[in-house]
């Protein structure tokens, strides 16, 4: 069994993170609970700085860095999101920030990637990229910053899990998208490190993963973190090739389920958003609406649903092919 | 001169529609003060119940009506966001809402408004549909809502002015969209009423029209209260054919000016939006922000600059529209 990070760690990397990056909005959407009598509300991390909430654990990791390994710099992989927020929170420490991203990372987000000062190297796959990270990371000596199996970037994302607590002070169900694991780590493991997981107030944590990328799926269903030979999926920021393995035993330990959603369901949670919601998610951060707009996630009349809306950082492209190829809802 | 609304005025008005509307959001939105060193804040109506801030004042005007009128039912005219925010306000009072809606007007806008409730009737144009809508209240016996020239409507949009005075406790200025004018002189007027134009903490407000339907910047040049011959703007929210009388001495008295924007400029406003606040604005919603991102404001650096957001109703062929057409920015 891990060390489980304390309410303490939750508490000092919420701290740090504090008043750097957004507290973002809960915004209720109604709609979304028209069919089943739930009343649901959005956690809006694609209005957080830089476009999605990997800033919470980039910013944290950074700030418990050495000042000698700050002084060396980091290199970090990413498909994206986590790009940005590392060279953001790296350019606030005055560090050096080297990304190493899949050669197919969405336009947008390799242009914001280079905006907020990262140096991207575009190399192979996702599982390439993560070789090709570690690689120069030897021979650099820059410091590896993990996207998500790390200690420090789930306590980070645990602020997030800590401010809709707060939000919501009864019970509740919160449904988090999946990729590596890292922000349903951080949320679940600050709920129960805050004893939000039991008694009176009861929150219950469900992760929503594509079909095509179900890392965190299969992690449960084989006992240990497991690697897929292949992901396909417009998620570009749930398909890493791999869960984590910490993350994973976060997971097992705090989280109800993880459910499956597919690319079209994404499509049309993406399409509810902009129409609806008014607000612009990328598939990623529609994975959550998705499950709920679906019923693959089990809730009742009456019950207060959350909605992690993850990021919003899209290539205008994918914001057309939703609002084209997105089915009507409900 | 008219009496003007006084502090205790707007306070009623905010205490029958705070709780009922959503207290929406004031976001950082750092992107559009990169140029000219402002602190810029998105006040996000688009966020509101129905999709705009209209809905303040439709509820405060038909709260304010006797037993004897709502149970006669209420008439308005409307291009598309009063229409949704009278029938969802009507619906909740158990009265009729019949709404004349110009026969351009938004798929969406006539759909939704169904959806909440209204009979639609699609007549002629702007113009036609205002004269309509009056010659079926004397007809039908239905009380004639005013969307925009009327004090109950104006006292309600104040309340969007007293959040912001709340949000914002020191020096700001506010910009903000002006079709018939209700919204500006609710603001302004609340603002004035409670102290906040003059002295410590002063607030400046500006309003911003479409070059193709300059109703209030034409009034303020004639001194009076102007009737356009026609309009042109894909904003369509801010087209009526005329300045409300009763928002025109609003708006020449608690205002530093009103200025304009192209419809080019605001396509590339509501791509701004979508790209990095990630917001969905209708382009009536967007043309504040338009106002800011082209200079038309008079700002300086380090001001503290509100952009109001006032909707995000828009067809799915506009948004696409604003992606494909407007302008990267700055």
């Amino acid at each position: 069994m891990p060390d489980w990070l304390s309410r303490e760690d939750f508490a000092l990397a919420r701290g740090r993170v504090a008043g750097v990056v957004h507290r973002t909005p809960l915004l209720p959407f109604r709609t979304l609970g028209r069919s089943n009598g739930t009343s649901p509300w959005l956690k809006c991390e694609n209005l957080q700085k830089t476009g999605s909430f990997k800033v919470r654990g980039a910013l944290n990791a950074i700030a418990t860095l050495s000042r000698r390994e700050r002084a060396r710099g980091v290199i970090t992989i990413s498909a994206g999101n986590h790009a940005q927020a590392v060279a953001w929170a790296a350019g606030r420490a005055g560090a050096r920030a080297a990304v190493v991203m899949p050669e197919g990372a969405a336009r947008s987000k390799v242009e914001a990637a280079i905006g907020y000062g990262a140096e991207v190297q575009l190399h192979g796959d996702a599982a390439e990229a993560f070789r090709e990270a570690r690689r120069r990371a030897g021979e650099e000596g820059l410091v590896f910053l993990h996207p998500f199996d790390a200690a420090p970037v789930i306590a980070g994302h645990g602020s997030t899990g800590l401010e809709v607590g707060e939000d919501i002070p009864g019970e509740a169900v919160i449904v988090v998208p999946v990729g590596g694991g890292g922000q349903i780590a951080g949320i679940a493991g600050a709920l129960a490190a805050t004893g939000r997981l039991a008694g009176r107030g009861r929150v219950r944590v469900f992760g929503v993963e594509p079909e095509g990328a179900p890392g965190m799926r299969r992690s449960l269903d084989e006992g240990r973190a497991a690697t897929l030979d292949g992901v396909r999926t417009i998620a570009d920021g749930l398909a890493p090739p791999m869960a984590g393995e910490l993350n994973y035993r976060y997971v097992a330990e705090f989280t109800e389920d993880v459910v499956l959603v597919s690319d079209g369901e994404i499509l049309s949670a993406m399409r509810l958003l902009l129409t609806r919601a008014k607000l612009v998610a990328e598939p990623s951060g529609a994975a959550a609406v998705a499950a709920l707009m679906y019923g693959r996630v089990p809730v009742v009349a009456g019950e207060t649903v959350v909605a992690l809306v993850s990021g919003g950082n899209v290539d205008d492209e994918m914001v057309v092919r939703a609002l084209h190829e997105g089915e009507p809802w409900p």
